[in-house]
This record gives structure tokens, sequence and C-alpha cells, in this order.
């Protein structure tokens, strides 16, 4: 087994992303979690760019880290500065990292358009740099900004920037592939050149733009790489940086490569997630390894091949990356994803039993007026129960109305709702007001139903979307509501379907509800039943 | 130039992935775009396996396709029936395209496990069910399933099951990583040895479990694939398919390779953000091409350097693929992007004018809660014009009131609303149902002010989505509310926000109707100014 460093920029190439910005709070946290998950190198930020990043370095060591080194990221010098006056230098410095890495000019395009210096100005740049960090005690890697571009424009040049940062003493010398656009077979290429030139340890830093960032970082590690930069989740600036969250499983699972331990790699989906939660960002569902859906299957072929053997439809066993298969429920599944289903929700089924067939008909009926269960687990839980056992209602509903009413063009309208249901003999009737209207049915619905059942105080609702369905029909169209709804066990998910929005959530509700009460009784049967 | 055909599968594998669900509409919708956008094939469903599968390929013989030819999906016989009456070939013909693509098993793992039939008895059933086909004078193409699991398991009998389907007259043969498991450099490998054994066109078809599906398309093509299979925004079955909106690119920019016309490649993020509003999925914003973020620049040192020479952090100009450079918190770019708008709009706008100040600050606060005006160019345009000539409102709201009153749980709901306008000194009050309570609102505002402006009647609502943003605050959340109208002539698109959603429907309705009664006063203004 041959050992990669796996080196993560997430607090700062990942910051560059449009829509993340870290706190210093958010970086501490997101630096815990990467150190638990093992990865060698945290690039923490950029000391010299601003004042967040300085402040970062400091709180740092005040956490016990484990396995990871933090890294201090910054240019070589400016052009008109002697090194020891370069406050680039200094702050870099300043950040009292073990580890520094500094970037310099590749591309003879970059070095005259950019920089306006000259070819000959810039090696003494990257020399005179990476020398002085050195003879400061620090381990120094050197980044070489754009290489491929730089190398495809004046390969002679490329390579000499490589040998001065080399010459100077650079620890590792990283290749980067700034824009995102070349392709993997030129990696290849490069690689190949440049090992023959260097004796010093190489790495890789890919770009996601023509979405290779991940394949160009795993044929580098074939050709001999032996750090690989990336973030959690691909986060960076345009498309983003190769997404660590891919590489690492992809090192262990097709290349046989150490780099984290096997234990840790369980972690990753958890670290992929938390992230995203810090960063504010939805998870992508789709994402390798790490997403919700990477291991569900929806085609009824596929949950039936997967039912006798898993490795039919699954490249790896999901729980190497701390995730798990799911079978979903759709127009394309059948009786034995239903059967699948049922076990889950620990409901036998025969196979060719009347159940199945009646649940089966019931679901495709629903189905086609625009129901869909996939993200809806409660409510098909509960349609099969119903099915099944004659599932009994905890309340009748007697009849709502709700109001929304506009008084002035410049103001909000309010939202009124007045509800009466029954719960055994008792009849319960209120009014709530909301945002909006159906914030304001869910809000009395609550009012009413908590008096009997009190553990609905606990049940939060985490997520409400709304799909119009057949749009062509204008405001008169279909809408699906799904809600999401969660207490301090788990979440279900819950759908409802009508022309009328209010009606449609009303749907979402109740099952919502429904399933909690539920889920109480299983708990504690002995009471209830 | 060397020519790959593009074979899109977003109607069936796209469909696949979890949260997509496209009604026979949707699909024809994108089967629209798609020849548009110039692909050769149009995987449209699997009429075997789904009733609204076989309405497609009924449905879709009404449109005009200039340059897709429509494919029907299925797979080889079943073991047990005889090729004439097995149900799934019979379908694939009714459903009456000029090509078909069968899938059939090369693993043997697969056909022992999953299928439980013998090695000899799959090759009868790739070879039965190609040969039927052809002779029913069908374009055949053979999806060798699994091939690359198959390869690595048992590379003769693999090979076996390509020859079959290839004596009995496939007419391209397309490789398969149904479970995405596979290496680019396994690909080249396995593809180096398949090109000496068969003689017929070969295609790859790449799932994306290892992020490696369309690295693992390109470096197929470069060893002969002359078929790509994949989906717009890799939609697909657990982590997705190969993205043909990165790969279009890839093989045109990066490989000089020709598959669609430049031309064309012009709309493909429009097409690609297309297909994300039919399945009501967020766009990526970081999709290598196509995305908004894409070639936008938030770090001070590129955003410094685009502006001297654009290439030094963009790898291939942005207009080629439809997309634009943006430049993150600086102003700059809105205001040139709004002046090019208020052209558009027949709107001079001085550069350096208090007015695109004014209407910048105003579209920044806006969006900043939430509006989007990239899907509401009739907003926008009121926008602009209420800010620059004091656009005269057509009437003035006294007010409305929606009820939405259910009495009964089998029942729905009765939605009512009643609202009083002023135009000029007239104050007219009156009341109407609806299917819901927007189109309830809907129907009375109309019938109100029809009576004022009878070019109103020609308006049709053609659209009407619900977008609920940061979901967090389950039915609390704001929402926003998209409507597309139209009349005879043209179609604009409104937009309004509110944590209300009847609120959010009433500001984008106003804004419907302001904008056709604005369009009104432009082609007559000798009347009505």
């Amino acid at each position: 087994m041959y050992r990669v460093e796996i080196y993560d920029t997430t607090l700062r190439d990942g910051a560059q992303a449009e829509d993340v910005s870290f706190s210093v709070e958010d970086k501490l946290r997101i630096s815990q979690r990467l150190d638990d998950l093992g990865v060698h190198y945290i690039e923490g930020g950029w000391p010299g760019s601003n004042p967040k990043d300085i402040e970062f370095f400091r709180e740092i060591k005040r956490l016990d880290l484990k396995t990871s080194k933090v890294v201090a990221f910054g240019s070589t010098r400016r052009a008109t500065n002697r090194i020891e006056n370069d406050p680039v230098t200094r702050s870099l410095l300043d950040a009292k990292t073990e580890v520094i890495t500094i970037f310099g000019k590749s591309w003879d395009l970059h070095i005259s358009d950019a920089l306006r210096i000259s070819l000959k100005k810039n090696l003494e740049l990257i020399s005179d740099s990476v020398s002085y960090l050195k003879s400061k005690k620090r381990k120094v890697f050197y980044d070489a900004e754009h290489f491929f571009d730089g190398y495809r424009s004046n390969p002679e040049y490329a390579i000499k920037t490589l040998l001065s940062a080399e010459a100077a003493g650079a620890d590792t010398i990283i290749l980067c592939d700034t824009n995102g656009g070349t392709m993997p077979w030129y990696v290849e290429e490069v690689f190949e050149k440049v090992r023959n030139e260097l004796r010093c340890p190489i790495g890789i830093h890919a770009h996601n733009d023509s979405d290779m960032a991940v394949a160009n970082t795993l044929v580098a590690v074939r050709k001999g790489a032996s750090q690989v930069h990336g973030t959690i989740n691909g986060f960076g600036e345009r498309c983003g940086n190769a997404n660590l969250s891919s590489i690492i499983p992809d090192l262990k699972f097709k290349m046989n490569i150490d780099c984290i331990s096997d234990e840790k790699l369980r972690h990753i989906k958890e670290v992929s997630h938390f992230v995203n939660e810090i960063a504010n960002l939805p998870h992508q569902k789709h994402q390798p390894y790490v997403g919700e859906s990477a291991f569900a299957h929806k085609a009824g072929v596929h949950i039936d091949a997967v039912g006798k053997n898993p490795v039919t439809y699954e490249h790896i066993p999901p729980e190497l990356v701390g995730n798990s298969r799911r079978i979903l429920i759709s127009d394309y599944a059948g009786r034995s994803s239903l059967l699948k289903k049922g076990e889950e929700y620990n409901i036998l089924l025969e196979k060719e039993g009347p159940e199945v067939a009646s649940i089966l008909h019931k679901l495709k009926g629903l189905e086609s007026q625009g129901y869909q269960f996939e993200g809806a687990d409660g409510s098909l839980e509960l349609l099969m129960k119903r099915a099944i056992a004659g599932h009994k209602r905890s309340f009748d509903l007697v009849g709502f109305r709700v109001i929304v009413e506009k008084r002035r063009e410049d103001e909000d309208p309010i939202s009124e709702a007045t509800i009466m249901v029954k719960v055994g003999g008792a009849v319960e009737h209120t009014a709530a007001v909301g945002n909006g209207p159906v914030n304001a049915l869910d809000n009395a619905l609550r009012k009413a139903l908590e008096k009997f059942y009190p553990d609905l105080a606990d049940v939060k609702l985490l997520d409400y979307k709304v799909r119009v369905l057949a749009a062509n029909k204008g405001t008169g169209s279909k809408v699906r509501v799904l809600i999401e709804s969660g207490d301090m066990e788990g979440k279900w998910g819950t759908v409802g379907v009508s022309e009328n929005i209010i009606e449609a959530s009303w749907q979402a509700l109740v099952d919502s509800i429904e399933y909690k009460l539920l889920k109480g009784k299983k708990k504690k049967p002995e009471k209830s039943c």
C-alpha cells in the first residue's frame, strides 16, 4: 500500500465558493472534524488577506488536534518588497504554523499580463520566498499556480519555476490546475515529465471547471503524486475544488491506497453533512459515496436484484462510508420493493397475499394523481398500516375555515384559521393566526390537539415543499405538498395533493401528526392498546 | 474532426433519480428542447414498465422533431417467453420508434444470482431479441449492462455476450458501467480489448458513483467510442448518469470533437436550467459550464487579473455555452447587465446616472429578500419603468378576503375570494370561487378588472410555480411564486415573495396584469396617453 497525504483546503479555497462564508468559530468547528477524520493538513486561511484568518490562526492553537497539521497559505513576496519587509511573508510567519504553503506563478502569460514583471524576476521571487521561510524553520509547500496552463504555454520555463522552488528547499511541490480546464490525459503526460525533473515529493491541486477535478487527482496519484489537495463536498471558487468526499473513498477502495483509516472513513458522510450544515447549504443528494441517494434504489429491477445480492447494483457496501441502502417507492417499483419497505416498517406482508395487491393498487392510483412517496416515508408507512390493520384515526375533523384578508396594498394580509376537531367524545373548537394560511392552519390544528396528545409539542416542521403539477392550468393547477417533520428521535416525510394548496397541506399535516402518534404507540404498546 | 453521437436518457435513466418524476407533458416539453439542442437520440422511456411511457410514445409523434430520433428502451426477452409472445418485446415494437435500445446481461454473477439462468441461455436471449427486432426493421442498440464488472469477473464470457449481439445484427453496442464503480484507466484497458473484437460502432454509458462518469465517457471516446449516453445535469439513479451538460462542452472544447453545432451549444445553459425547472429542482450553482457560479469570481486577485485578461482565470469564454462572467461583491457587473436589459426593454439608461444606481439598489434589496428576476422579466421591466417614469398603477386595491372552508374530512374545501378595487373614480366590489384560494383570488381580480380593461380577457395564466425558500421554518417559511402569463402575442413572467403564499401570489398576479396593460399602451400610445 502506497501512502498519500490528504491536504484539505475547505477553509481557504473552499471559502472562495459563492455563498460560502465561514466565521472564525465555524472554521474552528470544521477543523476539529477534519482532525477527527484524520486528514494530514488543514489549510486554515490566508493571514495576509483578511483579519478573520489572523484570528483563526491564533484561536486554532487552543484546539488539541491529534492528526492534522494546520497550514497558513499565502503568496511569494511582492516584486517591489525585500523579503524581510514583505507584509505577506510576515503575516505567514506570524501565523506560527509548522507548515506554510505559498503559491507562485508558472505561466508566462500571467507573469507578463497579471504580475507585469520579467520571467527572471519571477524565479527570484519564488526562490527568495521559499528559502526565507525555510530559514525560519518552517516546512514549506510550494503551489505552482496554473502549472498545466503554464506548461502548455512554455514548458521549459514552467519547469524552471519548479526547480527554483526545489533548489530553495521546498518540501513538497504541488502542481495546480487553477483554471480547471485540463484533461486527465494531459495531467498524466505532464506528471511524467515533471517526475523526471524533480526529486522532492509532488502534489496535485485540481479545480472542477471541466468536471475533471477528481479524475485529474487520481491519475496524478497513479503518476506518483503523494499529496492531494481538495475540499469537503468540492467547495471552491467557480465550479469548486477537487472533492475530497469522493477522492478519499476512491483512493481507498479503487486504488487500495492508504490515506485515512478504515475506521475514520466511516465518518466521511457525517463530516460532509456537517460542513454543509455549517455553510448553511443543502446536502447534495446525489453526491457520490456521501449523498442520501448514493445507495438509493428506485427501479424495480434494481430493487429486486439488490435484495438477492447487493453487489448487483452497489459498487461498495454503503456502511464503509457511513451511508446506508435506501429503497424508494415509485411507479418504477413493484411487489418486491413493497415487501422490503414492509420489513423496514415491521409490517409482515406476503408476496402473493391480497394486502400487497391492494396496497400496490392504491399506491399506483395515488401516484397517477400526483402523490409521490419517495420523500414521504411517513405517509407510505401510514398507508400500508391503514391497508392491513384498519389503523384508527387519532381525531376527526368537524371543520376548518381559513381566512386571508388584505386591507391595504402596502400591508401584508392577516391569516387566521379556525378549527373544530373531535377526539374520542370531546370536541375542541379553537383558532390561531399564522404567517400565511397554511401556517395558521398548522398552528390551529396543533393547538386543538396538544391538549389530548401533549407529545405533539415535540414535533417540529423542518421542511415544507410545494410543487405545482401540470402547471398549465395556471393558478388552478394541482399542487403537491411535502412536509418533513422531526422530533428528538427522528424525521419523517408526509405528502398531500390537491388543486387547493390548503387541502394538500392539510393532508400532509394530518399524516405528520398521525405518524407521530403512531410512533408513540409503537414505543409503549402495553399502555396504549 | 471525429464525430460522436449524443444519446440523451434524461427521460428514462434520468427519471430514475430520487426526486425526479416527469409527467407525459413534462417529457414532451423536454424532448422539444433536446431536439432544439441537437442531440442525436432521445431515449423516451421504458414502454414495458409503465403506462405513462406508453402514452409518451403515442404523444411524441405529434411533435415535429428536427434532429433527434426518439428511442424506446427495454430489456432482452424473458427466459420463459418465446420472443413472439414476449410482452416487453411487444411493447417496444408498439412504441413505433425507428430505434430501439435493449439491455442484456454481461456479468456472470448477475446471470446466476439475479436472472438465475445459465450463461448459455443468456446468450440466446440476447441473440433472439436483437435479431427479432432487426427483422422488424428497427435500428437496434444493445446496452451491455454491467459490462466492466462482467469483464472483470469473466472477460471471455463478457465478450461473448457482445459477439452474440453483433452477430444478431446490433447496430451499435454500448458498454455500460451500470454500478458506476469503474476507474478511467480500466475503461481504457477494456475499450482497447473490445475494439479488437468487434466491428460495429461502440458506445459508452457511465454512472457517477465514483465521481468518474464524465472522465470515463471521455476516455472511452479517446479509445474509439462513437456514441455517448448521458443525461442533462447528470440526473439518474443513485449518484446519477454521465452529465451531458459537461460532456458536450468537453468534447467540443477539450477534444475538438464534433457532436452538436457551436450555435446550438450556446443554448446548453438554458436547456440545463429548463430541465431543472421542469423537474422542480434547484440549479446547481457550481455545475461546470452551465452553473451560475461557473464563471463567477470572488477572490480579489482573480477579479483583478480577469479584468486585465479573462483567460487568466477562465478556461473558456463563458458565452460559448450561453453563460456569462460574474463579478461577485462589486456592483460593476450589475450596472452593465442592467444597461443591457434596459436596451432590450427600450429604456435608455445612462451608466453613471442616478436611475441606474437606484434600480440596482432596489434590485439588490429585493434579491436579498428572495425575489429572482431570471424567470420574471415582466416584473423586472415594470420595476425599471416604475423607477424611471413614475409608472402609474392601473388600479388600487381597497381590500380582499380569501376564505377556505372545509366541512367534512372526505370533501374538498370550498375557496371563495371577495375583492374591492378602485379604477379611476369607480369602485368595483365582487366575489368569485376557485379550485383553491389563489385561483379564487385570481378569478375575482379578473372579474373586477375586465369591466374596465376588456383586453385582460385575452390573458391566460400558463404556468404557476411555488418555491419554498429557506424551508427550515416549516409552514411559516417564505415562498416565491413565479407566474407565466401569455396572450396571443407573447409570454411574460412575474414574481412575488412573502411568508404568505396568498400575498406572494397576489404580487405576481398584479404584476402580470400591469404588464399586460402596459404592453397595450405601448402598442397604441396615441390613444391612451
